[in-house]
């Protein structure tokens, strides 16, 4: 592909911060970020370009940012994306482990909690603090709102794709079926997370588990 | 133009939060206001569109602000966005008057120390607290670099322009020569300014005009 010139661009959302990104290891082109991902504030991002290429301006107007994107910038939201970085590569080989034992935790809970729960892309490379789990027989959505009403926000999908009820052509990818892959969740651990939240999550998965297969077998909709 | 099916923009920056701004009256199809010139933080801003117009979509990929510009928002700076045009709406007329006041000063003094000063659209309806100004004999840009030393911060131009050597667009449709033009300063009070800058700020502009003035009779350039 580079032979024949074509530029590579990497959505590093869910790693940076967390794993070690090296953009000439990665031999990337283009890799883009948002601070919300690692402890900054929502609404900031950043991204590399390789210096020898140029890239069209996105708004006209006004010099900031190289002249890319014209219009007053978020000053505070760009030093505290600095700030929230600098810490967060700091501390992200501790935080991983910490993460990594968070998911353990869970996944040891789950599967004594729902017999035949999958967790997906196990064996695989993963990023720390984040599991998919595919329930045995239990939509997804449903699941999602029974732990938003409980306080904890879990995801169906990718964000982007947050609002929309098709299934994660991620998951799909990684060859679920369609049924499979609606019937899945994304749990996120953060540095704020405790042992206590892990606790608590796995109760009320498996309740609210219960609680969808029983809806099923009244023959009612959830 | 209206007849014609021409839109009408408008951009309210500088009006928004200081004087009565209502899209009826003004008929207008869309109206934009950035919110760090209502106190509000750097970086956020609105867009006021016509019920019945659709606009082409900005940012593709996510379904965050209507389609329109996809992308984790600012939350937090739209949040602050509101409040503080909520306050500044509650407060402007009182504003108005003080920062009037201020403006009413700082003319009075300058013409004063300054003998052939002039103050541009002065017979003209302004908004309350800003101030241009065209110096006899000397630079705007030495000027505001002169103010900067002193900790005050002046504009010669309109923001989005800062930076460029180039006279004020708007300076000349008031009928000003480029000379004039290029010898002009904006001053803007806010709400946290007090007679106590009013009179700092004439002081020092007044030496530096001295110096200016100076420099120039020695022959050399600022």
């Amino acid at each position: 592909m580079r032979e024949r010139g074509v530029l590579f661009h990497t959505d590093a959302v869910q790693a940076v911060g967390h794993i070690p990104v090296n953009v000439t290891d990665l031999q990337v082109d283009f890799l883009t970020a948002s601070a919300h991902k690692f402890s900054g504030a929502k609404g900031t991002g950043f991204v590399y370009i390789k210096s020898d290429l140029a890239l069209p301006n996105m708004i006209y107007g006004g010099k900031q940012e190289h002249d890319k994107r014209a219009g007053t910038e978020n000053i505070a939201g760009i030093v505290a994306l600095g700030a929230a970085l600098e810490e967060s590569v700091a501390i992200m080989t501790d935080e991983g482990k910490k993460k990594n034992a968070l998911v353990g935790t869970t996944m040891a809970e789950l599967q004594i909690g729902i017999p035949g729960i999958m967790f997906n892309g196990e064996t695989a490379e993963r990023l720390p603090g984040i599991l998919s789990v595919t329930f045995p027989d239990a939509s997804g959505e449903a699941m999602m709102h029974l732990l938003d009403l409980k306080g904890i926000c879990v995801s169906t999908g990718s964000a982007c794709y947050s609002g929309k009820d098709e299934p994660s052509h991620v998951l799909l990818s990684l060859g679920l079926t369609e049924q499979q892959a609606k019937s899945s969740i994304r749990i996120s651990y953060g540095r704020y997370n405790t042992k206590e939240d892990v606790i608590k999550i796995v109760s009320v998965i498996c309740e609210a588990y219960g609680k969808i297969v029983a809806t099923k077998l009244a023959g009612r909709n959830l």
